[in-house]
């Protein structure tokens, strides 16, 4: 499919209807946005049923799963609507003048807040068709923050994106917004035009390095660059700790072929790699431990990608099956667990510390504790990274070497949890250095998201009526202000 | 002068102390920070006199003008050695465990807070040897955020770069910092090897476009691309409304020859173009106001650059001279004011609305307040704009069109006040889409600067004591926490 949704408009024209809408949405009151917002969330859980149906024939994702990631981004669209009518995230300053300002000169009356940054273009996923797809966590914060927002669909569910955008733009239409709110694009070469077209102000991607990588060259090389905040591909590696795996290897066991098998292991937080004891009775645990039976990868592109890279880390010299799912090298695998060695990995991280985006894991065997920190120190970016550990001395000896190494390295740092599921709260953090993301300063996750797509403004010595209401004096909007510093 | 500060050291050597130097700065308490950055304050206040002086050798900046740099650099430093002790800066978010989220899934314990980016290379400017140099701006927010720097020298003041570098390491060394906190490097082609290097976590950049743009796009195209923080260009419009311009024509004409001669015109901030009403008499007060006599500019690359930029202006076809300052095309120049109008500026925006770095002001008429709003709308980026407008019906008219469509623009909006002198606030913006800035997100100046030089990491279901201690339960360090939203 490489027609526009609308069809009649191309894509300069649908990039041309979305700055027009993004301009009135960006004038609307942050309560009207709220409500606008809020109407869309209603308007997704109704058309529920529907949508979920859709999602079911084009995606291999069970209603279940399905149905958990409609409930996730309904929640989303309603926290981020509340998080702009709190306010807190326009970051409103005022400084009142000041004749004795210790710098040398007067200090003027300035107030700066941040304001919606324009027209948004947001690059859907292949693996949440709801939470980062059409209305999903970029399209959400986009919104909350101001701008409106053309949506490149992935052409994994391209029906499900088309039946979402209108039943978004129906509810936003019928809630007062602008026409144009929300469009939808389809194939790359309209993808690749909207990301150059010089209306367009920011753009967010999930997806692939090379794909991330391509597009971020793309909006760097533009006349005018534009930011974008690509989440590209993670490792997530979990590293257990000497007591903890003697202390409990099956519960470990256990919850690590969890979290590499949800979703058939097509999550950007899967922890690929599994740092263990040599010899450590964990290993014998994830033998017997049970796995679900073998399932369909989301689609056909992505099952290819899934043997070829699987076979790849299999047939590095220093890797051995530890235990082969049936089916492992199909479009419908069973778990596949790999393993290796410190050394090994030491010796090449980049091609052993790789994502495979499917059910496997590697199982990197160590025989000293201090092997583990030079590793966790020469990591590629991450989203995550997880600790696994008793709080004992040894296991908090190794902690305190690796916490701050992998704070470096990782967006999220996890102590005795697994990193999928991601939680959508305020103090969420979705990103982490390159590879993981193309802009580390960022999330794509949580209420901190709506930030990427704001910018600051000072005004300075302006009269009151003529400022922003966020800015004024006597806080009209009630938000949070922060005086004099 | 091509030869690093210390000559012994290879580039490469000297990012390597950089960032050896970085991860022990990173994990000094916040306390110890702003003691070790008051204490650089201190001493280079200390050595005023010695490196005014040798200022003066350097660059034609007269001693008054670098005595108040320079207070204006070391209160720089002390407001962000108070802001991370306030601690507001590292924006610390704790979600406490919510088995009823909202979600659908439980909420684990999240807590989230800026930690710093790693190690930071800083551009240095020609026109402020102190305040955007070695100990400049973000010399300091790079510092107050916990990494440790290495400055390229501007090639107009090597001496003057080498002399702070070596107060700022001697005083740092005192108060208990890690050699190698700041370096300093000289020369275009070490720059780029430094900007390539992988210990390298970010840049910023003060100064033009063309090469601004060259060392941005270097930035991007690194394997592991990083953010790149440049200042470039600005042309800074100033919007006089009728009425203003009608009742007060002297007032706006000496307080826009001050502000385009300040400095001799040699500043980011200054504001190039001027829109008047057609017949204004604020045309007869800008050629009868006193303008300073010929003064030279700061070295000869900026002088031939002056002279061939105007002069490019200067014979654009809907271009005039309205006033030509004495040996205006030297290096040595007194102001020159040219004139067009609104019609012209709308035909050729390209042509008309550029940057010339010196004493040069053009003059543009319009005939209808109504011609400025497209204007205003059809800008580039920029670092600031300015309306001069009185509260009356009409001027209030245009400004309530100007102002939306002038912060769209620009990172700073003015009100009855010229652009040049920029305040260190807590609520200072300078910054601006491109090409104003590469990163209209953030603020070369003011206590905000500080986010720049710093990213969110997560931290999910930690002990206590293996937390920061920012994030921990009791609030040791007594910061702001916002707690669950």
């Amino acid at each position: 499919m490489t027609e526009n949704a609308t069809p009649t408009l191309t894509t300069d024209q649908l990039v041309s209807r979305v700055a027009a809408a993004s301009a009135v949405w960006a004038a609307t009151p942050y309560a009207e946005r709220a409500r606008v917002i809020r109407a869309i969330a209603d308007a997704l859980d109704a058309a529920g049923a529907e949508l979920i149906a859709i999602a079911q024939e084009e995606t291999a994702l069970a209603e279940g799963r399905l149905q958990g990631e409609l409930k996730r981004t309904t929640f989303q669209l309603r926290i981020f609507a509340d998080e702009i009518e709190r306010g807190a995230c326009f970051d409103v300053r005022i400084d009142r003048p000041d004749a004795e300002w210790p710098m040398g000169a007067p200090r003027p009356d300035l107030r700066r807040m941040l304001i919606p940054i324009g027209p948004v273009l947001n690059f859907a996923a292949s693996n949440f068709p709801f939470a980062f797809s059409v209305a999903g966590g970029d399209t959400a914060a986009a919104l909350a923050a101001g701008n409106a927002v053309l949506v490149k669909a992935h052409s994994g569910h391209p029906r499900l994106s088309d039946a979402t955008a209108r039943v978004v733009q129906e509810a936003a239409v019928a809630a007062g917004a602008p026409e144009g709110l929300l469009e939808v694009v389809h194939g790359t070469e309209n993808g690749v035009e909207a990301l150059k077209h010089p209306l367009i102000k920011a753009a967010s991607f999930t997806g692939s390095i090379p794909a991330g990588r391509a597009l971020f060259d793309i909006a760097n090389a533009r006349p005018e660059p534009i930011p974008f905040y690509g989440e590209l591909g993670s490792v997530n590696p979990a590293f257990v700790a000497p007591a903890a795996a003697a202390a409990r290897p099956v519960e470990i066991a256990e919850g690590y072929l969890a979290s590499i098998t949800g979703s058939q292991g097509q999550l950007c937080t899967k922890p690929g790699v599994l740092f263990v004891p040599e010899g450590s009775p964990v290993i014998d645990a994830l033998l017997d431990a049970a796995v679900p039976g073998p399932a369909p990868l989301l689609n056909d592109r992505i099952a290819s990608g899934f043997v070829a890279t699987l076979e790849s880390v299999a047939e590095h010299g220093a890797v051995s099956v530890l235990r082969e799912g049936a089916a492992s090298r199909t479009a419908e695998p069973e778990a596949t667990l790999l393993q290796t060695t410190a050394d090994a990995v030491l010796a090449d991280p980049e091609g052993l510390i790789t994502e495979v985006f499917g059910p496997v894991g590697l199982v990197v065997t160590y025989a000293d504790p201090a092997e583990l920190a030079p590793i966790a120190r020469s990591l590629e970016g991450q989203l995550t990274a997880t600790i696994v550990a008793d709080e004992v001395e040894g296991d908090l000896e190794l902690a305190r070497t690796l916490v701050p190494a992998l704070a470096d390295r990782a967006g999220r740092v996890l102590w005795n949890q697994w990193p999928t599921g991601v939680s959508v709260t305020y103090a969420q953090q979705h990103g982490g250095p390159y590879p993981a993301t193309t802009a580390s300063g960022t999330t794509a996750v949580g209420t901190a998201s709506i930030t990427r797509f704001l910018r600051p403004v000072a005004f300075q010595n302006f009269p009151d009526a003529l400022l922003p209401e966020a800015l004024r004096d006597g806080n009209p909007l009630g938000l949070p202000q922060s005086i004099d510093g």
